[in-house]
């Protein structure tokens, strides 16, 4: 229902390291297709600055609140990549960006799709993004000095949203199958409540085949070319979403090659899902950088915020400059295209269709 | 130190479904490799029945009591596949057998190797097998009907223990990587334990290149054909290694073809990784079930107990009969071989060596 807003501000929060040389080159590309409603005032970009690692490690907070209250007047939202600091990084250990966002904005589904059409492979990942392993960040504890406890938590409504919303999005768009993957024979009460809760909503839709399998042996399904392209939509707690779909992601490519929306009721964020790569900053290659990653989640966000002509064009165009034409390349040096002239290349090249 | 032992107890434990079928082609083998040793008394081998699901459903135990009691009488086992209940199953929820020995025998070192010569892969994984998120088993709870929580658990000996397990094994054989695998950015106080005791550990093996990955991107690492090579040994938390193995294990050929050894101090258990495919004994098929997984665990105890010619001649038959060769094809149905035609043609071609 975005189409009935009077005006949708589209946030572009570029994080740091190489995301701000990336997603500055995605807004031009939005604000090319976009061009018409921008001149009448019905799409705004709203550039959001101060996620970066420095800022929140001085204000010891995973995204600070002036941050958040920018971020909170968006509609949308475009996100480059940030830093999790890591140990034996210069940063004291603030929690990483991208959950903080997801939990405070409540972006309940970390949809990625995986798309090899030569393949037949056209899988659609529903991850639960804000409970399971994630949900208590760094609460867990030492009992003692040689005892750690961490926590995985699961509720019913959020199960129960993010288990509807892929059966929703399978029955929408004509698809036969979903697929839930726990590690219930293990992880009895989180994933045994997950795979429970997938049983019982399987029968409210009966023309939808559900299936479901161990997390372990689903990553070997992922590798065996015969089976693999009948796998349609699959949902996922949290931590297993993170796994599989980085497995995924690289046989269309790689993670740099995929984006992710995070999809809540009322926002919704739109990211790469590879890292923030400073050393390519320190080295001045930042604007060498690859933006396909972050650009592709900008089709996502045409499509989610109902620009779906413009989506299509922007992916048509993309595999053209990726995968048929490859013109320009980008190597991530100076031996390769930067990231402006693959904007540029990217523009000409939907200017033609 | 087998060697020195006036006798070795080899235990058999078929488990259940086809687990019976395939161990005991599997003791043929071996009691054919060990003839001389058998009849001097040095070896003995001791058949352990009971590990079925009925009898562990009827005692409501993961292990019926006299059972454990059996397998602590041997020094080393070879077992075949046990079945989990899941839900919808006839069964009461009684834990995996798998887990409970390995708790049970205190095997803290799930050892894995995926070998595939021609493409240059030789994998040693290190998985930890007594704690992590396996630890606690049931004994996760509902806070509330709506809300639900499982625990993750880290000691410093169990994983000290490991990291050690993984770098001696590199030290010994000539490895020159240890790779850990955690989710440290997110699992904090456990993952963050393990890789700061990996660390650590690694100063005191200074020959060997120590480096870290998180678990969503070492599932796509394995996938990349020109880098993918380049890891040796690898040592992961319990669930992250269940996971891990699995992906890892297709590529040479699916679970089906990987044994994995279970090492503890003072025992040791070697088992295949498949399940135990009770609709193969239901419909009649189990004597055309496929032993290589648990012969290969065969080998694995060989090499353990100290038969080292005697293991390497079973890995090499093994390649002749299901690569080089393959006079004998098992298909799972009465168009293959039964598992006994299998283990003739294997000691027929180990005559030959
Ligand atoms: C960077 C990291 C915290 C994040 C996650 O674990 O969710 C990333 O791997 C992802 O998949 O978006
Ligand atoms: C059967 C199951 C309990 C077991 C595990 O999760 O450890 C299996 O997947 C394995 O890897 O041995």
């Amino acid at each position: 229902n975005y189409k009935e807003l009077s005006k949708i501000v589209i946030g572009v929060c570029g994080g740091d390291g190489i995301g701000p040389a990336i997603t500055s080159q995605a807004q031009r590309v939005l604000e090319y297709l976009l061009a018409d409603d921008i001149k009448s005032g019905k799409i705004q970009f709203k550039v959001i600055d101060g996620l970066t690692i420095e800022r929140r490690a001085a204000e010891d907070a995973a995204i600070p609140p002036a941050v958040l209250e920018e971020l909170k007047e968006c509609h949308v939202i475009l996100k480059g990549p940030t830093t999790t600091p890591r140990k034996g990084d210069p940063w004291p250990n603030v929690e990483s960006a991208n959950v903080a966002m997801r939990k405070e904005l409540d972006l309940f589904a970390n949809v990625r799709p995986v798309r090899i059409p030569e393949q037949g492979i056209d899988w659609t990942f529903y991850r639960e993004n804000t409970e399971g392993a994630y949900a208590v960040g760094s609460k867990g504890f030492h009992v003692t000095e040689d005892l750690g406890v961490d926590f995985t938590v699961v509720t019913s409504q959020g199960t129960e949203r993010i288990i509807r919303a892929a059966f929703d999005f399978a029955k929408t768009n004509g698809k036969t199958r979903v697929t839930a993957v726990t590690k219930a024979n293990i992880i009895k009460t989180t994933d045994g409540k997950f795979l429970d809760m997938f049983r019982e909503i399987a029968k409210e839709y009966p023309d939808i085949t559900a299936d479901d399998w161990y997390i372990d042996i689903m990553t070997a399904k992922l590798v065996d070319e015969k089976r693999r392209k009948d796998f349609q939509v699959l949902v996922l707690p949290n931590l297993y979403g993170d796994i599989l779909t980085d497995e995924a992601a690289e046989f269309q490519g790689g993670v740099g090659t995929a984006g992710s929306a995070n999809i809540g009721k009322r926002y919704a964020m739109f990211e790469a899902i590879h890292g923030s790569a400073p050393r390519m900053v320190d080295e001045g290659r930042d604007i060498y950088a690859d933006p396909c990653s972050v650009i592709r989640a900008g089709a996502m966000l045409l499509a989610h915020i109902g620009y779906t002509a413009e989506s299509e064009k922007l992916y048509k165009a993309l595999d053209i400059c990726t995968i048929t034409e490859k013109k320009l390349v980008i190597t991530g040096r100076n031996t390769g295209a930067t990231s402006a002239e693959f904007a540029d290349y990217l523009m000409s090249t939907i200017e033609k269709l």
